[in-house]
């Protein structure tokens, strides 16, 4: 028997359909409470998340960005972006380039997200972004991002018109040991 | 009441102190399962895990990396890796970058096998490594990683010689509304 975690992250699915029922405010924060868990490097926690529901800004979301089509009444768009303004002193002590951080920090922000949505019933959609800056610079200048802010990706949340069966992604050859 | 998944989430910490008890192969495998069942972009399924048993190869770890002071005999070394050459392909279709969604899809496997870890009772810290070259060079010669092959971190995973608080991190000033 697994425990109700295992189970949760097994049977995560990617949902792109959503019904015209809006997410609960009480929801959507429950969400930002589970990315802000996220570890992060440093501790630096860099992530921010615009939570979009404006009607008129989620349709030209769907027109600037060809992959958001499923964009639709029920959905919240959910974007999490990362402050590279946090790194300047950093690189500046370590003289290395530690910038690159903010993509693993928010990325774990994000699956934390994604989780806690299937957990309590919600489907959830990740949609690339960065490094893509065609797409950035479309939610850059739509939602008035700043330089320093870097939009990772769009997140949809909604309610799942149907479950889906989980895919099985084991693959044994993806396991070494010891040695690559 | 929050239910497991979300408890598991809020709770997870970082853990650096291991027994010297060692991690079963179950476990492991366990771990690994949960770590594939993460979203990938196009769903190429990145990653490739490197568990790392061998005391020999530990201390080496741990003589190489400065952050790896924690490695002792009873935990395990995973080190989550990005097969690059995956994009070459769609990189030449799409004339863009996608190259860098390795490192969030590695990611997102890399927090599920946190979580993973924590819902089974077992501790775990992420050692991060690229985009550091002059760590990961280092595990490239240590564990004879091929050049298409990148390693993202250094995970410890071993049974926690105490339970630790998890840090608060909610941040409401993280939240904003349609706009930055």
């Amino acid at each position: 028997m697994l425990n109700e975690t295992i189970t949760n992250i097994l049977t995560r699915v990617t949902i792109r359909n959503f019904t015209e029922e809006p997410v609960s405010d009480e929801d959507i924060r429950l969400l930002l409470q589970a990315a802000m868990a996220a570890p992060s490097s440093m501790n630096l926690q860099p992530w921010h998340f615009i939570v979009i529901k404006d009607e008129g800004l989620k349709r030209q979301l769907k027109a600037a960005l060809p992959y958001a089509k499923m964009i639709n009444k029920g959905c919240t768009g959910i974007v999490v972006c990362g402050d590279i303004s946090l790194y300047e002193r950093i690189n500046h002590i370590d003289k290395e380039d530690n910038t690159l951080y903010w993509v693993q920090d928010c990325s774990a922000a994000s699956e934390n997200l994604l989780l806690a949505a299937h957990a309590i019933g919600l489907g959830a959609v990740w949609t690339g972004v960065y490094p893509l800056e065609s797409r950035f610079g479309k939610l850059r200048a739509l939602l008035s991002i700043p330089d320093y802010i870097v939009p990772l990706n769009l997140i949809l949340v909604g309610h799942p018109v149907a479950s889906s069966l989980p895919k099985n992604k084991w693959n044994e050859g993806k396991i070494h040991n010891d040695k690559f």
